[in-house]
């Protein structure tokens, strides 16, 4: 995974000249267009850029949703359309953007992240959105989004969404795409409740990967969640031009939500970071334990094992007295034996003493 | 334990859409209203929720407190009587919430959290405020609470409880919720003391899962308690339609309170935080301990037995006089001894030295 | 130790309901008025409170100091005849109070931490102000205090002391109680001087327990450092009614003083800090160094002890020329002493080389 | 390396005093004058600073390019004709300068970074810039620069950069400084990318230090970064005289730049500190590993051979039949091989229960 | 070293009482008054401070500069004759004060610290400065100073700072004292480049106790140069009466260079932080490397050991054919010696295949 990937303009080019986004080949822009109103509904996938120029001054509210972005052509046109700033397209095109809101003269510009999992690794789609007083327009890096309901809602015809503007509608995507982390925190949550049971009770190599990989995705989530929520505020706060009164109060239930998804994330990068001293912990107890066990075998025999040695010395008894006259006792080797008995005790009851065993 | 579970509108639907909270079955919802002046005093259990409805206009102030979420028509009821705004109901239902504030036309609604110890760990519980001009209304997950003591002030009928209005009735209510954080901080702030004592001398791993625990206690407490504070402040300073100035004294008050817990939190924390270094400096210790009886005993008998191996190979001392002519002195057996003790007594004089002994 | 122990109104009762404080019986309830102008100074005890309310509206500054906190009736005919809040008044009581200001009609109320040292940990007693147009009353919790200069000073009758009014005798009582913890804090940084030397050339298990104790300490200063500053700045800059502005200037002063403190503590938790990381550092250290003697002994001997329990198998040469024909070398056990002695050799150049030695 | 070097004016002069920058002999300082206008486009490198002058007033934009410090001449006579302050000047030759944004009356001056990668560490080149009405003048140390592409659009004569006028030339060349940074930044996350494979998998004293440097160019680039982004900042939204609105927007879109560059340095750090607990882990790791071998080891052998030590011993079984009459049974021998046998049997199954195996 | 020492009025004094400052005996209060004006130079070591006082309402500029701290008449007559202000005498006395600039009617009063190296150790000294409108007091702890250059320039008679007013030699004093920083951060800088070396190659003991200064005279620096940039903020922006319009484009420069000490510090720190994990981790690495030299040895010698020790049992092989039939065999010694040395190979391969060797 690279960390970051980011284009800028190209050198030699000034600022708003745009290059087609590299895709795998094959793939096809898509344009789908949803114009409705309190009364009317009307949605289409268009067949070239050209009949979506259409729907500039359509009445209502209109929807152009781009899947994919190869094709230059689409949005230099879709921009000239609708007067959007080349340094915005630009920024469609350059899917390593932070989120961000940038107001120009006759739209609000959002970048915001769709997260997925992949495997368990984050995976995050740059999805950018211009407000216009009567249009929404989205572009999206691949085709599958978390958009469905709010189509379903609009095409269902009733509650607040047909009957509230533009800014409402954007209030809704923004808010499909924020309450998509609830699920994935969720996930994340369940992981790490397992991994800290592991880290407690049989922690192993992998749980220190497991714990990295972790810190990981909390990492990317937070980079892309701390923004997120700023752009929601700078949206229901500031009082954009293009946000009513009665949207507002849904921007700021939305801005609780992304507080809350802060909040889990910093509550979970606390235990995560609890977790690697737990499991330096256990593994310093396990050394101690390991140590132990060493340490009490070796203290009791290598003694023992140097009193045979002694009695395993070939000094001739018959040239001297001196010399190892045990070996010829009677009862030499039971008493040695009962020796190192009494120091095998011995040892264990200080063992004992010091609360090794 | 979950960390936190979040439920928002279900997709498909509008937020402010209500689907029944989720709770163990056979379990009624209760709904008690009290109504109150300086001089009136009524309590009563509803069968239903539509006779809380003749109360929206009764004189004085009345209290509405719902046990049990998961019948939604008696929120439903509710809100459309008394104009709740049905995001605030939204979040009645999710009892995942943060603690906040949020200020709608004819409420100010409220989420706090009651704290309960369920054996080691800390539980909690939502309860939800609406503050209106002349009732309150409060809704919890489960039937217990803490607030009888308040209910027994309004039965006596004496002092201000009775005298002044609906905000001092939320401020009584607040003020039960906070306090009950005090004893369980004492609680906590004990076994912390007893932790201390053992980390200090007699650490064991459960020590290591112990002072984990009272980090994600705190962990718990800590966010709960930061945004009850933000939630406290902004209904004493920022003057809400609905606190008159005599009650905001005692809302200062609150506040003190709420900066203790949470300067009490932190203490805890920075306690636990050093009792970490200490048990691993424990641990290390320890090792060190064992290391070095591992050490003095081996350094003292490995050479000692590698000398009785000397003298316990077999080189035949008769085919010359080089091989081995110790083993034939008169006192070449005590010679070893001797100097083997020797040996010893140098080992340990040095070790001695070393401070190792 | 008890880290915090904090008293709030007994449930059941509303806010502001005094009872009393728990103190060793016998002892008893002491007050001093002090009443004085420019040209005038009184100095009396007070057998019953009643004779305190003669004082109310004493010409000049009246200066009320309790001492002992558990006779209500005290507290309850003050509070009534000088108009103290009954919420400060509870305050009062509860000595786990966190220092702070309450700005209330006719008075300021202020709670400061007078520091002892008692052994190694320290000490605090809850002082209270409340600081009136032409009186101060104070309430400690023990008859012992450090405000006898200030009497002193007073009973001398020069200075600005006389000829100030109520807010400098304020300032004075104050500037007291926080420049006690100058020599504390002197004396705690002489101790981690000592305990830095300790660190560094001989760490023991009771240096940890040191630092330990040293953290503890600094914690708790710092718990009362902190909101004591927050006190003398707002006394100072918002300029409440009961501060006039010559008196204003001491003040910043003061709060200079405390912004020292603050300064101190900090400086000396850095270094408390650093000086675990020393001490770990150090353990390590050690047992590498011990790790090392016991590696070269054993190293070294390892292999030679397995040299001589080949020469002393029992493999008999008689039956085969191929069965340890060295044992009957002329010179075998010289070459055997000899490869021995270049293998203890090599090995030590070998560990020589390793900057082992 | 040096970490910072900073050069102020010298003793004994007054600050504006101007001594010459410190560079390699026979370097030459090249003054390279370009002016254009919507319609014109002159370029020219001086042989003298004199002809420099003549543009002072000249129409259109004027950028001064002078490369080299050494030469005081140069400066000064720039400072005197276009009324650069002498502070100003004296940062452009202290090249130690942090990026900084100062107004003076005529001119606003600005000190950036040119970032280069040299061998595995990061260089940065000190670029000092001059905003006045109507000119441009920028200092750099060394010939090489990144501002090429910046000439060529001039040249080419197209687009914004000819129309607009001095502060979207100034916006021009502070964007390719700071988009400089992005292909260094992927270049070392591609190396931490590696990194974390290496300290997961195969962690050796050379990942140590590979992770020492990465962190000491991330400390270097953010060192840069932060005050950048501060000077980007203060152009863009104080609105000084000189940058017009026009050309606001596009340094809006420059800050956005520097806060991803910001995002990036951090997200890199925070991987980059998590790589050393890695590290750390691995290490213990490791060592818990080789502990375990040797335990294993030394564990099952340490009895044994006190046990063959034993049957070792020379007592004389003839003069007693307590003297190890074992070695004299029948089965004595394969009695022995079978009781070890078993007892290393039963070490390895109490060290497969302990999961040491 | 002490960390901190303060006095403050002595108990029983009221504040602003002067005590004389304890010095060395013997040395004497030196004091030089340097009278200016754009056309005149005085300059004269007073016999006594009475001389002073006829400067008071000379023309032009005076600076009256004050060596040692000891004769309590001198401060006195000159805080008498100038006006200063009994708290700021008693700051001046008291020369463990934090740097900071306190605001009086006739004067501003600032402390600021002189930065020496002794040793290996900073060491401090206070300079505090009186800004009149017509006149600088300065005092100083010792005789010798880092003003000399002003002097100079002064004396030279060119140049702005005969020029200008009282506040430009402030400026100039000030600038004088921060710029002394520079070299003491460029040793300190050479200093932690050799320790990272030694700390990455050849770390000892020694490299902790560096490591450990390093970090004490950094946390010095620090808690000296923070406050100092405060103040020289308050100077420059807030704009105090004493101050003038072209002076504080002076104290800006000075302001930024204040800045860059500050972000020297903190680089510094950051490295220093830094460079006890790679000790620790070179700690361990050490360990590990010991570790398995031991294990590596213990491991292959051991079973070794264990085989020759069977064969040095003493089992009589006359008494039947099972005991040790292998003493009698032909090839018994050369197949033992074989199977050893097989063992020893196989070990040597495991060992090389778990990349030990």
């Amino acid at each position: 995974m690279a960390y970051a990937r980011t284009r800028h303009h190209p050198p030699g080019t000034s600022p708003g000249t745009l290059r087609p986004h590299e895709v795998p080949k094959g793939e096809k822009v898509t344009i789908r267009v949803i114009s409705y109103g309190p009364d009317r509904f009307e949605e289409k996938e268009l067949a070239s850029v050209d009949e979506a120029l259409a729907y500039r001054d359509a009445p209502g509210v209109t929807w152009i949703d781009v899947s994919g972005l190869h094709d230059m052509g689409v949005l230099q046109k879709l921009g000239d359309a609708f007067g959007l700033h080349p340094l915005a397209l630009e920024d469609v095109l350059n899917t390593g953007q932070r989120p961000k809101l940038d107001d120009y003269e006759t739209q609000q510009f959002m970048v915001m992240k769709e997260i997925h999992f992949s495997g368990s690794m984050i995976e995050m789609e740059q999805v950018s959105l211009f407000l216009g007083k009567s249009y929404v327009i989205t572009f999206q890096e691949t085709p599958g989004d978390c958009f469905e309901p709010v189509r379903e809602r609009l095409r269902k015809g009733k509650g607040r969404l047909r009957r509230l503007g533009a800014d409402y509608l954007v209030y809704a995507l923004i808010d499909s795409l924020v309450d998509q982390a609830f699920p994935i925190l969720e996930k994340l949550g369940e992981g790490i409740e397992d991994l800290e049971e592991e880290v407690l009770h049989s922690p192993t190599r992998e749980t220190l990967h497991a714990i990295h990989d972790v810190k990981r995705c909390l990492l990317g989530l937070r980079r892309a969640a701390w923004p997120q929520r700023e752009v929601i505020h700078a949206l229901q706060s500031e009082g954009s031009r293009f946000v009513q009164k009665e949207t507002r109060v849904y921007l700021r239930d939305l801005y609780d939500h992304t507080i809350q998804i802060m909040d889990m994330i910093e509550t979970y990068r606390d235990i995560t970071a609890g977790m690697l001293d737990v499991y330096l912990s256990s593994l310093s107890n396990r050394m101690n334990e390991i140590m132990k066990v060493l340490t009490i075998i070796a203290t009791i025999f290598i003694p023992l094992t140097f009193i045979v040695g002694i009695y395993g010395m070939n000094f001739n008894t018959q040239v001297s007295p001196w010399n190892m006259p045990e070996l010829n006792w009677r009862y030499g080797y039971p008493t040695v034996l009962g020796v190192m008995l009494m120091i095998a005790v011995g040892m264990l009851i200080y063992f004992r003493r010091r609360k090794w065993l």
